[in-house]
């Protein structure tokens, strides 16, 4: 049994509905979905880690090289990092041979978790075992599909990741 | 990329509430929640195929037969099965061997998918990357672990499948 | 503005699912779900108070005097009481005259509000109101419907209080 | 048994998620959430129309024109109105005085029924009660509370409808 971290970033996957703004929102800090997701999926061996709390598109290359610290310095092997969608492809290409001896799975969701009947859930439960079955290499895990990191490609008409 | 067939046999994940018996029961005849549990997910690529549906503790050999019959029969090497947990353990064992060439995942849930809040969506995810990314062998993948067939064992006491 | 007090005594309304049994079941005490349905209503108004958490069927008229009992005592005019399906029109039939000042109203659900698309809310949300505006007697309110005392009947047949 | 008809007009009430803006939206024409709202609640008895799919703050006093002339013209005289909450007292204030023998209920929610544990069950049902119950005359029920049209308001800050 490899051991797994995963390092939640925001993304879609952790929003929340906020009807002071009528609108989507991420709640307070410290307040992923993630630990939730596990906890309904009887998943109690990873480690989460959250990181930020920020859209995709609101990444830049400075939260990149943060996260690419955190993935190298992680004490597991196994890392999942939860992420927006728009720009999962970027920094999965950014992480791209930065850890080579981990293997980071990418992933996210097109529906909040906290909104129910999401993808959240099947694509964790996704990621966190290609984090422990897949080689070393940086990939994503999205719609029952892995993908390398330079194959990694939104569609953006049909809101999926297919190959 | 691998092509995926789902063989669903029923189980807690497949369960609906009856409000006539006051109960959990089966839908009518080809009613498995797996398709719906996989539009959630966005994915679109597996087959899905209903053998049974039944709970996994009148799950008896002749089951455990046709189900090999269907493993071994179908044109893909990725198959995912879900199962009732009780008796994975004995499903796993007897269908290990029985097609060599082929990846095989058992998945289940302790909680029924048209319940919510279910740790169905989570272990399927898993199980269709893990039919994709594992050797061939027969696997049990629950609760964000994998198995191989020998090492398959439910916790009664805590509801989980734990190394 | 009337003050509402809401009896609870069990019933599908409060029923769980127990993944140990494998079915549907009461939780631990003090666990009715009413105050979780009030406040995902948003509805903080009423005074709530646990009577029993028993299937309908197992309501003896010795649990009926004492609810009887708390109903007459309550310092308000206007009361709620969660109540199972099977014996609503028994219950409803046995208070009657009882506490000939207060405005009685009987609910229920036939899916447990625990498991989500449930008629819980809806028949609760009526169920305040009617409590309100109700002149003084015993009353049921069930999808959508007010029934008086000696009319409420459940049709086993739809799962529906109908007229 | 008064026979109720429900005109809907958008609102918080009615709102979907939308992956593709990230947002929540109005469903496509014709896809009032209320028929789902009403089948959970096995409320089969009142008759939906749907005037418009809007936010309130949209509402002008050209739609508030046509929904009076939609209400004066409806066979039933208890009609429940969905509206969005930010504009409720706006229309109930408007509305009031023009169906002097109607008894006439807006209500609305805020979080979207579409999002689960809303509170648009609860207010719906109590909304459909209050309309065979209360004298004629223009109301909200809201947070299981009735209010007279003039008393019709919004607590910004809480998000609820309090006397």
């Amino acid at each position: 049994m490899k051991a797994v971290r995963i390092l939640t970033t925001g993304g879609t996957f952790d929003k929340v509905h906020d009807w002071r703004t009528e609108g989507l929102a991420f709640a307070g800090a410290g307040r992923s979905q993630v630990p939730e997701v596990l906890e309904h999926g009887r998943c109690t061996h990873p480690v989460t880690e959250q990181l930020f709390q920020i859209d995709s598109l609101e990444m830049t290359d400075t939260h990149r090289a943060l996260l690419a610290q955190h993935v190298a310095s992680a004490p597991e092997d196994a890392i999942v990092v939860t992420h927006g969608t728009s720009t999962m492809d970027v920094t999965a290409r950014f992480l791209d041979g930065k850890a080579p001896e981990k293997t980071v799975v990418l992933t996210g969701a097109m529906r909040p978790y906290s909104l129910f009947v999401s993808d959240a859930a099947f694509n964790l439960g996704g990621a966190v075992i290609a984090a422990q079955t897949l080689p070393p290499g940086v990939f994503a895990v999205m719609n029952g599909r892995v993908f390398a990191a330079k194959d990694v490609q939104k569609d953006e008409k049909l809101g999926r990741f297919d190959a």
